[in-house]
This record gives structure tokens, C-alpha cells and sequence, in this order.
């Protein structure tokens, strides 16, 4: 936490001085042209692998980087698509998986989350992805992470697509769902692509 | 879209290659010391208000930087909080809410969401703090908007004790937990301060 | 009530001798090849109108053929789906909308069902569907009820696709989906065509 | 499915012609007395038994013919029961269970759907139906099939007296709720006498 | 606050010496045959009002004398019956509603309460008697207070019959359920009978 | 049950006429001071502990005096502790837990309620008291029941803060929370107090 803190200093003191204009035009308001949902990992930093500045990406993040179907229920993600959609009206979503994912590990173990109810319950939104995997090869091993991971992907982009905003702006072509996959060792993103249905380095 | 791009390869060609040894150090695990719970607003990024480093950081980000109490039902937020305290052993929980917060606004006028349901239904578990605000001045006004903001981190720190994992470290002193209210304008934060019961300045 | 019971005695004396046998083969279990999902509509009949035989349809019907997208939530579609797909193994599902539903209609004219809570909340499934047609063409009349229709056939498989059985047996190519629109006044049958992206004429 | 299409153009050519006109005045409303709820189980067509045409049965089928009862979580059936009974005004609610049900075996053996989740769940709305049989006679076996099905009818009948609609018109004697018993190998049907309070045969 | 702590006062100096003797014997375990379900109203005491000893109800309270009919979702009402029922096997239990009841008033007069979303939703499981009652009359006014409770009270015996623990039990004569309305003014308690279908004064 | 209605004779022959002033006095509202919740358990008499009068405490009761933390879904609680605070403006809300209590051991132990599945999943509730204890001390014994009670009444209040009515009105200091052990056996009551963060005896 002193680190934190000391950080926190070191931003204001060295950092903002360099900002100040950019920041203080941001004061009142917010116009962002994408939403970036990826998993909660320390190790992925959206700004950093984009190299983008405060003001361009609406961030959503949560453990293995899940987008609930849409239901009447509301959940945080649902709630944030919506207004990332249709008040700030971005025009991409990006939905950003990442190699050595410890919610695929999860979903890949689930014995090994049996006393955590809500991880349990909440990697149950990863399900099909892992099955799909496992029913193609007949049988499921620590080297399928990787493909678990991009199939969740692929899974979390239609469950996107239920969600009526998205599913209606997609209608007309207004708006655009993307899926990456970030190799945290390498820098490398795959990039989902809809006409060959697999992921193609960019 | 393009200029997303074209930062992803500076990032790959000029920010990563300095990074490498600490990418490959983190590329089979993490081990984050801290929860950072905060806004999906686009101008906020922890890692450079906190000048941290990959790694460092494990972060939940929604509109409105909400945590629902706890329930039987699982949502993306109890699930990561569970997973966060529970596999990662976070010690520290930082809530951080942030000036001119279109989430506390909307909250602040019901009206102006009341075509997005979800987003209505979510910023009902900020209705507490603003409720508290207005009955307190008996009114609200856009002047309101810090002080309700301030009230709902507090609002949110009530949520997040209501979590099991949480609870039960608290009353053990295994972890900490604290409300931060970042100014975008200034980069000023104030924290929460338990004893004073309301927020002083670093 | 009365039409019903001598339909029913009519039945037994003169239809059920006919097909003794067959009904005798299917006494101990089913083994349909065929998940039919379609509206509570009084004019539909799916054995009519696919000539098929008792043992060839496992049929699915509620007001607007409608598939809730998958949640940890059961419902009767969700456990249907579920017991079709994984236990009876059937090898295609058909979504089977109409011309003229009632459902429909509701679902563009959301005041005429203000009274009724729940067909209001069950309808709001197909919102997107209606959103769709409604921000192509800048505004909604009755003229569009086809075209909303089938746009609704259209979202009603995506949600189907969220469903981890469907979802893991479309990547294995062990199950196919398909969209039907059918016209009462005719009995004519559109057909969703994947590559087209529209329906076409059989 | 190409015996299907097949059906469908049987239907077309030879079937739909004699019933022109019906289809025809069907074409803009439907107008049915009767809601008729019953399993999804390919071996029941509920207008073949009751000889029944077009226009005649508002049709709701689910696997296990059950009814949740009434709660304010919408689902399929809470809707459509519902719509049938505010909208179209049916005067009579028929629900048909039947032999050889492969919904109230799974209610029977829980372990055998233990790797369906929602199927288990589902069923749970016909435990007190297994319980009731399995306390009368101190252990269940398969041979109390029929009477776990007949006992699940009565249950679900006591599910649709908690809706509201239901209820209110059961005050005023406006509707009526029948449970029918249908045997797939031989074609009868009996049905539940509230004052005997047990199954007869008509 | 300070009359409840004198209250507390003189029952630990004077009132607790009578009842030593039962209050120790009571020290370990309880055993009560009834499970009595009333209004939160502060003008009840079924202690009081059925001169019964600490040990003889199991009391469950909430505004309206509510029991929502089974489902899978868990509350305060399904789980403390379910523990009554199967724990502690009660053999009777009673729904007592109440004349001048404020949550009956509520539920006939939805306006009143529309600024409180729980009252609102929660007292949703009244509506069935409440349109009962309308749907008899043609309309509703304040001089059918007692009948809505009536109904209320029925209608809540209805729900408390799909709870699976009771449903079996009911099927085994093992429960009784009982239905009592009592007024306040009068002290006078008139019970449902179930073979007149209506109240009567005992 | 005969008991019961020869108390209730008695109430009415010998209790009432000395009360009948207040009754009558009572027959139109109530205006209670205080919102009691409580526990079911048949040994608990919340108005003869505080000697308090009909009209002086509004009572909640369920198996555990369990008061779930606010959520969009509403139970009895949350509706029941909405009407007290907003409708009848009580000034003071009491959480009274008490020794031996059968719900804080099933708590506890969670395989004795394994075949109840409601009962389990409401004392979910209470998992965070009982982990704070068993955190505490590396184990969980019978003789932690008190310490674990304690807890769960602490729990509770956390619980009842994140009710928007009580957040708001604890902000402006309308009302107070108060958590009260009642010892069965004893008659004893401990009160938690706030700044000394443990119970002490009045
Ligand atoms: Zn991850
Ligand atoms: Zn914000
Ligand atoms: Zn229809
Ligand atoms: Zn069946
Ligand atoms: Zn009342
Ligand atoms: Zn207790």
C-alpha cells in the first residue's frame, strides 16, 4: 500500500504536470469511441497495450473478462453495456481475453473452485466454451487453455450479440464486436476474424 | 479503431521490448497485493494515477464503481471480489470513485435514464447515498454531485463488508479496506477516513 | 369443453385403432430427431403442418417462440433445451414463428400489455428484435409485424446458441439450428438462409 | 429433416388446400377456448387426441408439464398462462400429463440428471409430488410412476391456483382447471375428480 | 427506547423469577407443535392471544402476513417453513391476518405505496385476493377491507400448500393447515372451514 | 391445538375485557416506536421480555433473525424493514439473536441441514459470522455457538445498513440500530455496543 501511495505522489507531483491540459479539458466530460472488456488480471494494462490516453477507452473489467446473456436480471456488465452503448454511443466493443488466464484455469478445473460459490457459479458463463473444447478432442488438458480461452471469447461475443442495443446497432451496422487475444509473455494480439471463423495474428 | 491499432504495434515495437523481462516474469502467474475497484470512465487509469506496473494492480471496473451487497445470486463483481480475497489473498481493497462521475449523475436524476433499464436498476444500489445527501439538505442539486459521490463510496465500502470473504478478514485484520475520491481535473485524492468518518486529503 | 370430450371419444374409437401399433412401439420410451420450438398460437400445428407422426417432434411451445437467453436462472425453455439437446440427442432445433402473432404484436405495442406484468417482462426477450426494425427504418407501424417477426426468429436463435449444450454442439457440427416463418393465411414457409443472412422461399 | 421437408410439402400441396378456408378466416385472430398445457414428449399431440382443428387449443408445452408457481420472476409459463387467461379468455386450463414420462422418471432418479443442471432444477417444481408418494408408501420404486405422474398433475394444478389471474376467476367461477392423466400404449385418458379427489376414467 | 429497557428490567426482576423454572428447562431445545404465521402488525401478540408459554409457537412475522408460493429462490418465509416442517415437525399451522391490517390497505390502494419498490413488489403476492374481491364486486372500496384480508388469507394458504414439505405432508395427514382472521377491536377470531369454504366464528 | 383454542377462549373471556380500552383504542392504527426482529424460535416472547404493550413493537420473526443485505429482489424483510422505516417512521430497530438458537447450530454444522435445501441456502446468510469466528480461532467448536451468535447479530446490522431507508436515516441521525443477546435460560440480555466494538450486560 505505501508503494501505492508513494506512486500516487510521484503521478501527482511528475506525471499530471505533463497531463494538466489534457486532463482539465476531460474535467466535465467523457466521449470515448470504444468499450474494452477484458479480465480483471494485474497483468493486463488496456492503456499501456493500446498506448491510448485517458478519455479513449470506456473499461470494463472482471474475472475472465465475461459477458452475461442478457436477461431482465441486472448485473454490473449488463448495466455498463447499456450505457456505453446507448449514452456515450461508442462504436466498437472489444472483448480482450489473455494467455495464462487463471478464471480459464478455473472453468477448465472446477474442483478446484468448489469452496468459492460465486467463482463457481460465475465461470458457469464459460461453460459452453469449455466443452466445446472438450467435446472436439474428447478430452480436456492443461494445453487446451489457450483454446478454452479464445472460445470463450468467441462465446462472450455472442452473448454480447443478446443484448438488445448491441444486437439492434449491430442491425444497422453501427456498431462493431471485436475479439482479442493478448499474449501477456509476448505482446502478440490474435484477432478474431467473423469470415474465417478463427483468430489470425494481427 | 485505427488509431487503437496503430498503438497496439508502437506498443509491441517500442513500449514492450523494455518491458520484456518483467512480461516473461509474469507470464505463468500473478500475485497482486491490491483489489482496485473503480469507474469504467474512460479518463481513469489506475496503473498511471498509481504509477504501477503490471502485475501490481488486480482490477474490477463498472459504471458507477459499484459493489451490490451480497446475495445468493452471483454477478461479476461478488464473484471477482471472491476470487481476488479468497485465491489471490489481496490485503488491500481500494474503492475509488472520481469527480463528474456520469454514473452519479444519472443517479442523481432518474429521469434521464428511465429509457435504460438496466442502467436504472443498477444505479438503485447507489440510491442509498443519494438519498442520505437529499435528505440531509432536503434537496439536491447538481452542486450535490461530490458529496453524493463521496456518500456512495462510502455507500459501496458498507456493500463490500457484507461479502463473506471480506467480513471475516476484517474481523481478523487479514485486510483493509479503503475509499478513494480521485479529481480528474486536479489529479487530488482524498481517502476515507474511518475515525473522522469523511474523506481528508493526502 | 363438451367438443373437446367427444373429440376425445371420437379419437379413441376411430383414430386410435388406426395407429394401435405405432403407439404400442412408442409405449416404453421416445426418440425424436427433432427439437420443435413454436408459439402457444391455437392455429399452429406442427404434426399438421410437417405431416409428421407422434415420436418425431419433441415440441417446445410458449407465447412468441420465445428461448431466454442462458442463465444460471432455469426456466422451462432453458431445461427443455437442455433435456432435448443431452438426453434425447435430437440433432436439429427449429424455431418456428408465424404470421399474425399475437406476441408480436404486443411486443411492438408494449402500452397494450401495461395490465399484463408478466407478458410485458417475457416480451421484453424480443425488444431487440423490435429495436432492430425499428432503428433501420426510423420508425415502427403494423406493417412492420413480418418483419419484426422474423427478426425475431433471428434473435431467438442467437439466444439459442448461448446455451452450453447448443453452443459446444454447434462447434462440433452435431447439431444444426434452423429459422422458420410461417404464414397461417397460406401455409407457405420461409426459411432463415445463414449465408444470405435473410429468409428465403422453400 | 428431409422427411420433414417432405411433410411440408405434403402439407402444402395436399393437406392445406382442404383446410383453405379455415387457415384463411384464421388469418388476422385466434379466438380458443381452451389452454392446454401438457409435456414436450414427441409421442402427445394434443390435437389429434382431442380431435381437435386449428384455432381450437392455445398450446403450451414444456418437459414435464409443469406450471412454477406464481412468483414475480417471469418465465414462459407464468407469461403465457397469463396471456391466455387476460388476453384471449380462455373459459377452461387442461394440464395433460402422461405415461411413460421421461420428465417425472428424471424426478424419480435425480441422480440420473445430475449432470443437467437445469433439468434438475426444473424438476424440482414436481418434488413434493415424488415426496407426497414417497411418504405414503414409505420408499418409491419405478412402479409408482403413474402415481408420481398423476400426483404431479394435482400439484401443478395447485401451482396455477397461485396466479392471480387463475385465482381471481376461479372466485368467480369465470374458469376451469382440469387434470388429465392420457395413457400413450392405449389411448385413454382420465381425469382428476375434485370431489372424489381422485383419477377417473370418462 | 428507555420504556423497552425498564420493560427489560422489571421482566429480568419480576417477571423472569415465575417462569425460572420453564425458561431452564427450555434452556436447551424447543419442541412447538404449531407454526404460527402472522402480520408484523405491533397490535398482535399471539402469545398473548392464544395464552400459550415460551415453547408452544414458532412464530414467523412480516407486513401482510405473506407466504410466496415455492420457487427455487430462497426467503425468509420458504426456509423458516421448510425448518418448521422437516426440523422441528410442527403439526399444525396457522395463517393469522387481521382486521385494520396497514398492508392490506396497501395492496388495495397501490398508489399509496409507490414510492416503496419493496412494499409494492412484496405485497404483489396479495394481488390474486385482492382482484378476487374486485373482479366479485365490479369494483373495490375501503368497505372491503375485511373481505381482501379474508381472501388474503386463503390465497396464502394456497401458496403455503405448493411448499413441498407441506404438500407431502398434507397428502399424509401428518399437517394441518389453518386459516384465522382476527380482529383487533373485538378480540374475536373467525377460522376458515374448509368444507363451507368460508369463515366462521368459533 | 385444543390447548391453543382454549387459550384463545380464555384470552377472549379473561384477558380481553381488561385490555378492551386499548384494543379499542387500537383499532384503527398503529404508531410502534420500534421495529423487533427477531428469531421464530417458539422460546422467545418479544413482548413479555420488554414488557411492553400491544402497539408498541412492530415484529419481524424468521429462523435466525436474519436480515439479508438490500437487493433488487424483494423478500419479507426487505419489504417488511422498508414499510417500518418509511411508513411508520420507527425510531429504533433491535436485532435480538438469543443462546441455543437451532438455526445458528444448523449454521454451523451445514451437513445436518443438507437435505433441507432453503434452510441451507438462507443460513448462507450467516456464513460470513461463522467463517469471522472460525477464521479467528484455526476451528469451530460447539462452544464457539454464542461467539457465532454474536457475529451473526453484528452481521445482521452490517446487513441492515445497506438498506437505502436505514443508510439515509442513520446519515441524518432519524434512527438507531441496536443488536440485543437474549439468553434463554438466564433471561439476560447483552447490547453491542458501538465503540467498544463488543456486547456488554445492561
Ligand atoms: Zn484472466
Ligand atoms: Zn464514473
Ligand atoms: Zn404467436
Ligand atoms: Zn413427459
Ligand atoms: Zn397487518
Ligand atoms: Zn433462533
Amino acid at each position: 500500500m505505501e508503494k501505492l501511495l508513494k506512486g500516487l505522489k510521484k503521478f501527482q507531483d511528475e506525471v499530471y504536470p505533463e497531463h494538466k491540459d489534457r486532463f482539465e479539458a476531460l474535467a466535465q466530460s467523457q466521449d470515448p469511441d470504444v468499450l474494452f472488456i477484458t479480465c480483471s488480471d494485474s497483468r493486463i494494462d488496456p492503456n499501456l497495450i493500446t498506448q491510448s490516453e485517458p478519455g479513449e477507452l470506456f473499461i470494463c473489467r472482471n474475472a475472465g473478462n465475461i459477458v452475461p446473456p442478457h436477461s431482465h436480471e441486472t448485473g454490473g456488465m449488463t448495466a455498463s453495456i447499456e450505457y456505453a452503448v446507448s449514452v456515450l454511443k461508442v462504436r466498437h466493443i472489444i472483448i480482450c481475453g489473455h494467455s495464462s488466464c487463471g478464471a480459464m484455469k478455473a472453468a477448465m478445473n472446477p474442483l478446484s473452485v468448489k469452496r468459492l460459490p460465486h467463482v463457481k457459479v460465475w465461470l458457469d458463463h464459460c461453460r459452453a466454451a469449455k466443452e466445446a473444447v472438450q467435446q472436439k478432442h474428447d478430452h480436456l488438458t492443461d494445453e487446451h487453455l489457450d483454446e478454452v480461452t479464445k472460445q470463450n471469447i468467441i462465446l462472450q461475443m455472442n452473448h454480447l450479440k443478446t443484448h438488445p442495443a448491441v444486437f439492434s446497432k449491430l442491425h444497422t451496422s453501427e456498431i462493431q464486436v471485436h475479439g482479442w487475444m493478448y499474449d501477456i509473455k509476448t505482446g502478440n494480439v490474435e484477432m478474431y476474424d467473423d469470415k474465417q471463423t478463427r483468430f489470425i495474428t494481427v
